[in-house]
């Protein structure tokens, strides 16, 4: 019951090296640079200030380069995809809002111009993003249509009179709410509007036109209205708001036209002519957006972990009959409640990673049709499953770290605080696990592909199902039924096969999507409602996209591992995939037990084995949090410092 | 697939006067008095001003005599405990600095001058508790034994030639850390020490002295320092501060002497001859502050789902094929994200209610020993299952509220920031759960009753384990496990049996508990260290801890629904027990697959079952939140509001 595993110790530089892997010298010089910002200086400082002081911090990120990472070198960036997000994960260790504010300014706001403008946009518009002479909003969300952004009420009607756009607020529930940079610095807004043109007035669907909205004093230009968001549960130093529209005037060129334009006379054309494949091509290019977040959050969580596991190496609580007090970290409890979400934040850097090159990779060229919904549904279950385990993780670290959990100055109040949008915003968690089981349903299927997920519905009432159904997911799910249920064993040794943890996740994501094809399947054969089928199957949709995603994740952590070539860092990181893959497992086994793919005797030795696996992983849990390589100075909690020490104790 | 359950609807004012019960004048009361204190007043003050302002709402409760109900008559209370905690409950739902500072004043101070002093600490204290005229501190926790109080450091050590206790800090980790009342307030101290006396200057063991800590005019007194905790989470009205004593010198008659005294000469008597005993009973005497807390936290979560279930009865978003957009509640994983925490909730109430006529028969008249352990570990145990289900809930509402959750006018940031202490103080939850274990292990047995979750071990390695089992746990399992494996069936009717349902918690309870005294019995026999061994079982005691508290919980909603007289509202509460039981069992569905004691087919009806039990109680959320009776210039979330609504929508 030694709590020190054999073998040699595990290396933290080189632990970090590896982490950090083809972006170390961006992560390095992010580090740096949020040292250099002496972020302190946000604390305790009023609304109003703390505002400025991230449009400042912001302006100097923006003005050294640091922030233009990936946008295209003719306006000073470097055309570097990954590297920008590398950077973007890597600010995340620090001031959330001032992360957010260059989330709203670089990625959303500058994002749009780039990516659904033209050059003509870019020439106008790129510079003053990024040295943030420019600061602008991204209006897409209104107040009654939060999730439901295809259905937005804004609209921009042309007048072919006067060569412009109207953009008009028709009722207060459309007013655009939660608008970054809004309530305070926006002078431009990029507004997702219904574009409404012709002799007919017709609508042609959700499109981007450029706004201004303040004039050079500051004030807001004619017709439009904004108001301040106010008090926040965190994220205090970014300027949420809201914008009203009446009868705002701006010229056609406003049109952000790399996807639709509309001629002088008022004629309308798009090479996409489904409306509901354009707005998802348009959205689709934002899918950066939710990539970013999802990396945000696990870096929510390293500087969680890191902040308990160092108090949990430390703090001391009951005396053993030795008359030595206990560290935390030597209770099960404790192991239980920390070193699984550490491993799992392990196994989401890994996907993340993996996820960032896909994307980079769409960036760089055409990646096809089919990788490119791949790479969206994953963004979009990625993100899901990172904020959830951010907003978890950095719960379970403030109670593992008790009343001093509680104290502003350990930073778990505004790692919650700023963090707790994450699960909201850049798509609702449960609506983006939606899509990820849209899109396995309709198993990348380019003519259903543009179907909102009650669209989906329709598809399936459309009989169509059987058809798809047969082509991905059963005739997958029936080779693996060969496999059925294997018998106990009283040894623990299978549990340790990699091939065999994969194989329990993939054979989970399988057949759970394969029965709930047959539940929608069989709902619509007798005659209900397609919509109620749909509504009674939501939870089962939900629970197979989460599958998939934890296949996702775990083999993209277990292909990480396999490629390890330091051979001692090998050995310790195949006990954290382990470790991560059976808690994972673990905390499913109700339904591999349900579907008789594990034995009750065979669950039960999947929990010795996690227990006798977290009693391994503690022994290195020190080397685990500091190569995160979060700076104490970016850190801040006076609990969690690494300088703290003289030693590193509890080893 | 309807929504609206078919039968006669529920009654939300009905409803709330069964669940106000037999304090129905006194919740009232409190309602009323917190609408007239106009809570508003804290919105966006400084934490100085924050702080005033409690200071003076607790001195208008205090004088109004609102939270003197459980002081003895002759002070000006009305000796009625249950009525002091049922208007406790129900000021939890309002501003929560004013209910901790409540609990500091009322609870914790003037609590341990009630039970740990006499007569003339009575007369010298209890009226100025009341009216707040001497604000006092209740300085228990240290900073290096937030949770392991017995080990205190703190001396207090008598001087015969001066007839006094010197009070005094020895190093700095022994200082009181997270004393409410001390930062700002505080007149005097209850100070918990190491009693020393004697000739030989032998330790006691702790226990507690009245230390004034400052003078008239508001300045330390001498040799006694203070500082301020500073920026917390939340609960920012509270002082919360820290206290060193320098060798401050307080009267003989300054010890709280209801269970222990020094003479004048020195001499140490006490009726109770074991110091362990001794410091548990000096503990126990307190577990009102536990029973408290736990209450506060059933409200907290009440208040989270009144806002989130109105909101998503009036929120509509995506639109379905019939033109209309749907309500969030009738999605499927809304109600599974907030129905089973609302049957909860009411479980917890009844649970709660329960506890507290228990804890009011424990003042009111000798109890026996063994009912008041049972009370202590039902108060330790409640207080943890209900504060991390106020956590969990508000964490589900505020995200069920998306962005809209996250505006700090919906309440959401103040409920997460001033209620996530409660999982922690009081007694954390794990170590909490750890003394229900050790009680049930013990099977409340007189002579294992004093022995600390360490001690246990002792106790363990004593042999004695055999005989405790069997005359516990075993016996009685023996005669559940002659009911093993049920078979499948395809219909679900047996699931609705109340018995049957019960009979499976409390399956679980005793068979976990039987398995976890088997392995710390084993452990032993082959010559492990007690200590690893305790520390290898260690998450299975608190399993078993759980699940005793979940029986225990499960059978008080069940008999309370058994009780109700009023039959159309006890059909629709024996459905929300029907969702929580099911619930319940659901979650830990695992288990009962491993135990054979669910089939794999019976298990896959018991979610069903849940679901199309979810489906009717949404045709009863709207009533069931407005039984709660939690005013709307007390909740006062925008979102959230009963007159937001000119119908009552959605229904």
């Amino acid at each position: 019951m030694s709590t020190v595993a054999a073998g040699p110790t595990l290396d933290a530089v080189a632990l970090r090296r590896w982490l950090d892997g083809e972006h170390r010298e961006i992560r390095e010089q992010v580090r740096e640079r949020l040292v250099g910002l002496d972020l302190a200086q946000a604390d305790g400082i009023s609304r109003a200030e703390y505002r400025e002081l991230v449009l400042g911090w912001a302006t100097e990120l923006g003005r050294s380069g640091e922030t233009a990472l990936g946008f295209p070198r003719r306006y000073g960036g470097e055309a570097n995809i990954a590297g920008s997000i590398a950077s973007f994960e890597t600010m995340a260790h620090g001031d959330l809002s001032l992360l957010v504010k260059c989330g709203v300014q670089f990625g959303l706001f500058g994002g749009a111009i780039l990516q659904l403008g033209t050059e003509r946009h870019h020439d106008e518009y790129l510079r003053g993003v990024i040295d943030v002479t420019i600061p602008g909003c991204f209006a897409m969300s209104e107040s009654a249509h939060g999730s439901d952004v295809q259905n937005v009420h804004t609209t921009a009607t042309y007048d072919p009179a006067t060569h412009e756009f109207v953009v008009h607020t028709p009722h207060d529930g459309a007013h655009k709410e939660w608008i970054g940079n809004a309530a305070t610095h926006g002078r431009v807004a990029v507004v997702f509007a219904q574009l409404i043109t012709g002799e007919a007035q017709e609508s042609y669907g959700v499109h981007a036109v450029v706004v201004p909205i303040r004039d050079a004093d500051g004030n807001p230009t004619p017709g439009v209205r904004i108001d301040d968001c106010g008090d926040k549960m965190g994220l205090q130093g970014v300027d949420n708001g809201r914008l009203w529209f009446d009868q705002v005037r701006v010229p056609r060129e406003a049109l952000l036209d790399r996807f639709a334009s509309v001629a002088g006379d008022g004629t309308y054309t798009s090479a996409i002519e489904n409306p509901d494949r354009r707005f998802f091509t348009m959205l689709g290019t934002l899918v950066q957006g939710r990539v970013s977040v999802g990396g945000a959050a696990i870096s929510v969580a390293k500087n969680a972990l890191t902040i308990a596991i160092r108090h949990a190496l430390r703090r001391r609580q009951f005396t053993a009959p030795d008359g030595e007090e206990i560290l935390l970290l030597d209770y099960r409890t404790h192991q239980r409640r920390l070193l699984p979400l550490l491993a799992r934040t392990y196994a989401l850097h890994a996907a993340q990673e993996q996820l960032v090159a896909k994307l980079d990779a769409a960036f760089s060229g055409d990646v096809g049709e089919r990788a490119r919904r791949e790479l969206e549904a994953h963004a979009a279950g990625i993100k899901a499953l990172s904020t959830w385990h951010g907003s978890a993780t950095v719960q379970a670290c403030r109670e593992a770290c008790g009343g001093l959990g509680y104290l502003s100055e350990n930073r778990f109040a505004s790692l919650k605080g700023d963090s707790e949008i994450f699960t909201t915003f850049e798509g609702d968690n449960t609506v983006l696990l939606q899509l990820v089981g849209k899109s396995l349903l309709t198993g990348y299927k380019d003519q259903f592909g543009d179907l909102d997920p009650l669209g989906m519905v329709g598809f399936v009432a459309g009989q169509a199902l059987k058809d798809v159904v047969e082509k991905t997911a059963v005739r997958q799910v029936a080779q693996t039924l060969v496999d059925v249920v294997v018998p106990a064993r009283d040894d623990d040794s299978e549990m340790l096969d990699r091939g065999e943890q994969l194989l329990l996740l993939r054979y989970r994501s399988e057949r759970v999507l394969a029965s709930v094809a047959r539940r929608l399947e069989r709902g619509i054969d007798e005659g209900h409602p397609a919509f109620e089928v749909f509504r009674a199957c939501q939870d089962h949709v939900l629970a197979a996209a989460r599958a998939e995603i934890e296949c996702v994740i775990g083999e993209a952590f277990a292909a990480r591992v396999a490629a390890c070539e330091d051979p001692v860092l090998k050995l310790h990181m195949e006990r954290l995939c382990d470790l991560h893959l059976l808690s994972t497992i673990e905390a499913d086994r109700a339904w591999y037990l349900e579907h008789g793919r594990l034995s009750p005797s065979r669950a039960k030795t999947l929990t010795r084995t996690v227990n006798r696996i977290l009693n391994e992983v503690r022994a290195d849990a020190w080397a685990l949090v500091d190569a995160f390589g979060i700076p104490d100075a970016v850190l801040r909690a006076p609990i969690g410092l690494l300088d703290q020490a003289d030693r590193t104790p509890g080893l």
